[in-house]
């Protein structure tokens, strides 16, 4: 099989060494919450994912910002700033201070009876672990994708824990042996299910506009800034899912996922053996990007 | 304050004596699961809440069956017929045994790392407690209400716990010192954020068909019965939200809520002290049938 075909479907998941728990690192078997959390009982939490790259956390400042704005939306308060600060030791303790790695951050609004309305006076559960994880190139690999008609909330922006959703649509991907569902709403692509999509037509870079409909991820907004640096030109306009086939090109974007070129949409090839000329770009442009963190 | 316009904002709530966790009974602060449960991580999981009235199950076949109803659409497996051989000794260990009470029941897809699609090979998380708790006689309160677009996913008939968007619309409720947010969705009002919502109309009781915007309530299948057996009309037709203010008379139900009067929706009063005639002979009726379990 000809590497450059590659079907890209994710790596296999480990349990990391060390969990990060309410200040406290333990062993992973050993990190544990009531089962009152709210984060059980309602999924009533926000999470963030960030990549470590030649030791540096890339663009951990706009990770850390969005974490904020997502605890704000729902009115959990944290002190992310002090959060961030603990890093290190979980990093040292999980035996990670010199390897690439990936943070998980989990914050649940914390332990009360049952109740759906916010109760009064207690304290967030805080979560954090970080695997080893040297992400790939990606150039060698590509992606199919199945479409779905999007039957998830209207508050997409918001990162939180209630995930049965994007949990489902994930799982039908895998039963069409695919790496992620794409949604429509109302006709329109807007996202995938842990990535942000894209597509390219004449020379020009098309993906849905921020709003209530998708996140606002933060390799999506990496990818923008380096279509401007490239002079590429961007609208930032939704692709309507009936002109997936008149598209030229279509990639996926995410933390883990970097720039991944979309192979296949449903039955319609992009192409056999070679992403396109843009995805190829911005895949190399990225790349670079990572090694200059 | 005249006792017939007391505000029903529910009771607060407080932990059990005791907690089923997968077959064992546990101190409920004893009651620990992993931070790789994916119910803390994703919300994966489906709940249930069943009342004892008189030292039986009120329409426990109905709960039960939603249960593995439920389960069945996110293809978690469990056997609940054996599940329900467990709740007497959890009745028992948490001095419930002739008490009225509530049971809330919780299934999540259980503990691995995580990846969102459906891990192999694992085992279920199950949970479950029990309260003492006397229902009230309902005919002495009565809600208020606000409204709001309907910003959750379109598998509401799944009674899952990635929940925060009902979380988030119930605590609107409480933001505006109200008992419960009633949605609306394309303009037709659906149900509400643990609650199904009936109108009045001429001698007509109004309340949504079942399907994807809704959760088909017990106690709303048990209205409906009722007016069966009072041979008062009933058309499963969603009540436009322009409609509001030319209804007679609307309700709530819910496994805890029973059928609760709604006095007042947004700024909207459908009375001063007492209920319109029907839902008074509906909660009369429902009150009647409690006595006869």
């Amino acid at each position: 099989m000809d590497q450059k075909t590659v079907r890209y479907m994710g790596s296999s998941p480990k349990y990391p060494e060390k969990v990060y728990l309410n200040g406290k690192i333990l062993d992973a078997d050993q990190a544990q919450i009531s089962v009152f959390d709210r984060g059980f009982i309602f999924g009533d939490g926000i999470y963030e994912v960030m990549a470590r790259i030649n030791g540096r956390f890339f663009f951990k400042k706009a990770h850390l910002d969005r974490l904020k704005w997502c605890l704000k939306q729902i009115d959990i308060s944290l002190d992310v700033d002090a959060l961030e600060r603990e890093i290190p030791a979980l990093l040292q303790a999980s035996g990670l201070d010199n390897k690439d790695c990936l943070l998980y951050m989990q914050v649940s609004r914390g332990v009360a009876p049952r109740q759906h309305s916010f109760p009064k006076g207690i304290r967030r559960t805080v979560m954090m672990y970080a695997w080893e994880k040297k992400l790939p190139d990606i150039n060698n690999n590509h992606a199919s994708v199945v479409t779905m008609a999007d039957f998830r909330w209207s508050r997409c922006d918001i990162k939180m824990t209630s995930l049965l959703g994007n949990v489902m649509a994930n799982e039908h991907a895998m039963q069409n042996d695919c790496y992620e569902t794409v949604f429509e709403r109302n006709g329109i692509i807007t996202e995938a299910s842990h990535c942000n999509v894209f597509f390219v037509k004449d020379g020009v870079v098309y993906t849905h506009p921020t709003g209530p409909y998708l996140l606002d991820g933060i390799t999506r907004q990496v990818v923008l800034e380096l279509c401007e640096q490239l002079a590429i030109e961007v609208r930032l306009e939704g692709v309507p899912a009936s002109e997936i086939q008149n598209m030229d090109e279509a990639f996926l974007t995410g933390t883990s996922t970097q720039v991944l070129a979309i192979q296949k949409v449903d039955d319609y090839s992009y192409f056999e053996k070679e992403p396109g000329p843009l995805t190829q770009k911005l895949q190399q442009a990225f790349l670079g990007l990572k090694r200059t963190v």
